[in-house]
C-alpha cells in the first residue's frame, strides 16, 4: 500500500467512530472496497449503491479517519458570484494562506446559487481537499453530511453576517462600522445626514443602517425616514438614489452610503448637479475597495478587512482539519473589526445647509 | 484496475511514442512502476530516482498516452501577480469556460516571478489537470518537459505581447489600440497630444505607444519626445506623470495613458491644478476595467476584451488537451480585437489651446 493510497479499513479500534467501514459495508450488502470507493468519489459504483451507502454513512455519522496523506495539497473556495467587486480580495487572503502551506486554491462559483451543485459536491469528494472556504453561501445537509464523512472541514466567510447555526465562520462588524461612519460626519458639523443602504435581505446592510441610526440617536439627532433610501449594492442605485435625495429642497449636507460603489454613484449624482465634494456635499462609503484611493476626491470609507477575513477563514479550516476528529463542527463564529479611513470626500457642511 | 489508475503501461504499440515506458525502466535501471510513480507524482521515489527517470523522459521525448480518466476534472490557472487589477477579469474567462466544461479552476500565483517554483510542476503533474493556462508568465524548459511527458497542454495569455517562439498564447491588438486612441483625440481637434507610458521592457506598452506615433505621423502631427511620459502601470504614475505633462506652460490638450490606472492618475493630477475634464484637458485609458464607467467623469478607453481572452486561452487549451498527441505543441498566437470605448473624458480641445 502507497501512502496515497486511502487507510479508512485500519479505522476499527477508534473509540468516537459510531459505524465501521466493514459494518457499513455489511448493512449496505456491498464488499468494503465499494463503500471506499463512494468515499473517494470513484466514478465506477452503480447510482443505487452509492445512494444506499452515502445513506448508511449519514445514519452512522461515519466520519472517515483523518490520514493526512490521503488529501489533496488542495483548499475549495466557492463563491455565490464572481462578479462582486471584492471577490479578489477574498481569493487573494486564501491565497495567502494556501501558498504558505504549500496548497493550491481551487475555484468554484455557485453561480447566484445559495449552495453549489450537486456535482460539486462529488468532485469535492473526489478531490478530497485540506477544506472548503464558502463565500456568502452554504451547504444543503446532504453536501454538509458528504464532506463530514470524508472528514472535510468548512467554514464560511460571511461579511453579509447571517451565517447558519452551527457553521464556523468569519464576518466583519458591520454595525460598528456604520457608527463609526455617522459619528465622523455628526464630529464634523453635519446634522442632516442621510443613508443610501444594500439590500434590506442581507444582514450586513441592516447593521450598518443600525449603527447609522445609533449615531444619529446617540447624538440626539432626529431619524427621517425620508433620508434612508435603500436599494441594492450597485453602482447605478447609488447614482438613482443620490439623485433622489439630492433633488430634496431639504438636501441632506451628507451621506452614508452602503458601499464603495454606492458611493461612486453618489459621486456621478452630484456631478451631475454641479455639486462639489465635500464642499457643497459629503460622502462615505463602506469596504474600501481599491478604487476608493483612486477616484476624485480619495473616498472616506470604513474598511472592511476582506483580505485579512479571507486569510482568517482559510487558517480555521485548516486548523479544523488538523484538530483531532471530533462528533460535530465546532461552532464558531468570529467577525474582524472595520475601521474609518478618513480621505477627502468629507468635510464641515455647507453654511447655507448648517 | 479500475478505470481511474494510469494506463501508460499499455501505450507500447504506439507509433509517436520514441520509447515505451518499460523501456525508460530498464534504462534507469528501475521497474515500470517506479516510472509510473514518477509521472503520478507520488511523494515515495528517492529524489536521485526521479531525477534519473525524469531526464530519460525527458531526452527521449516520452509523452504519455492520452487517457481521459486519468485526468482530474482541473483546469489550472497561474498569474504572475494576483495583485494586478484585471486579475478578476481573467479568473471569470476561465471559469467560465471550465463552469460549461464540469470542470474547477485551480490558482496559483507565481508571486513575481516569471515561472512559477518547482513545487508547482510537481503539484500540477499530480493533480493531472485537463490543462494549464499561464498569465503574464511562463514555464523554464524543465517544467514544459514535465507537463509534455504528461500531455498537459498549456496556453499562455499574455496581454503583454511577448510570449515565447513555439507556445500557444493569446493576445490583444495592442498597437491599433494605441492608433484607435489617439485617432479619436486628432479628430476632436486636438494638436498637442502627451501619452504616458507603461513600462517599456513589457512588448504591450511599446506597441500601444509606437500606435500613438502612427496616428500622430499619419495625421501629419510632429511626435514631441518631450511629451511622451514612462512609468509603470500603477495610479501613481499617471498622477506624477500627469502632473509634469500638465504643469508645462506649452501642456498638451489630451493626454493618451497608458492604462485605465494611469489615466485615474491622471484625473487626480488635473484636479489638484483645477483643470476640468474634458472642458480643460481631454484623456483616453487602456483596459476598460469596470471602474472606467463609475468615475467622473466616466473615461474614454480602449477596450482590452480581458475575460474573452481568458476564455479563449481556455478553450484553446482543452482543445490541445482533445487534440491526438503531437511531437511538439502547436505555435499558435491569436490576439483579440481592441476598441475604443467613447465615454465623457475627451472632448474638443480649449479654444486658448487649439
Amino acid at each position: 500500500m502507497t501512502p496515497s493510497e486511502p487507510t479508512e479499513t485500519r479505522t476499527e479500534a477508534r473509540p468516537t467512530q459510531t459505524a465501521t467501514l466493514a459494518e457499513i459495508a455489511r448493512e449496505a450488502g456491498v464488499s468494503a472496497p465499494t463503500v471506499s470507493k463512494v468515499l473517494n468519489g470513484r466514478a465506477d459504483v452503480a447510482p443505487a449503491t452509492r445512494t444506499r451507502v452515502e445513506e448508511l454513512l449519514r445514519t452512522h455519522g461515519y466520519r472517515r479517519r483523518r490520514a493526512e496523506a490521503t488529501r489533496s495539497p488542495l483548499i475549495d473556495l466557492v463563491f455565490h458570484e464572481l462578479e462582486s467587486a471584492w471577490a479578489m480580495e477574498v481569493i487573494r487572503g486564501v491565497e495567502n494562506v494556501a501558498r504558505d502551506a504549500g496548497l493550491s486554491v481551487v475555484l468554484s462559483e455557485s453561480a447566484g446559487r445559495l449552495t453549489p451543485g450537486r456535482t460539486w459536491a462529488d468532485q469535492v469528494a473526489a478531490r478530497r481537499p485540506h477544506g472548503v472556504v464558502l463565500v456568502l453561501s452554504g451547504l444543503d445537509e446532504s453536501q454538509r453530511a458528504l464532506l463530514t464523512s470524508r472528514s472535510i472541514p468548512f467554514v464560511v466567510m460571511d461579511p453579509a453576517g447571517d451565517p447558519g447555526a452551527d457553521v464556523p465562520s468569519i464576518g466583519a462588524t458591520n454595525w460598528q462600522g456604520g457608527l463609526a461612519a455617522t459619528r465622523h460626519l455628526v464630529e464634523l458639523g453635519h446634522r442632516r445626514i442621510g443613508a443610501i443602504s444594500g439590500p434590506p435581505q442581507m444582514m450586513c446592510s441592516r447593521a450598518r443602517i443600525d449603527g447609522y441610526r445609533a449615531a444619529l440617536e446617540t447624538a440626539g439627532l432626529p431619524v427621517e425616514p425620508g433620508l434612508i433610501k435603500t436599494g441594492d449594492f450597485h453602482h447605478e442605485t447609488g447614482y438613482r438614489l443620490g439623485r433622489e435625495l439630492l433633488d430634496r429642497p431639504d438636501r441632506p449636507t451628507a451621506v452614508f452610503a452602503g458601499n464603495d460603489l454606492q458611493a461612486l454613484g453618489f459621486y456621478e449624482a452630484a456631478r451631475e448637479l454641479g455639486l462639489r465634494i465635500p464642499e457643497d456635499v459629503s460622502v462615505v462609503g463602506f469596504d474600501d475597495l481599491p478604487v476608493a484611493r483612486w477616484v476624485g476626491p480619495p473616498l472616506t470609507t470604513v474598511r472592511q478587512p476582506l483580505t485579512e477575513m479571507a486569510e482568517a477563514a482559510a487558517r480555521l479550516v485548516l486548523e479544523l482539519g488538523r484538530s483531532p476528529s471530533r462528533e460535530a463542527p465546532t461552532s464558531t463564529r468570529v467577525e474582524l473589526a472595520t475601521s474609518l479611513v478618513v480621505r477627502t470626500s468629507t468635510g464641515a457642511p455647507p453654511v447655507a445647509g448648517s
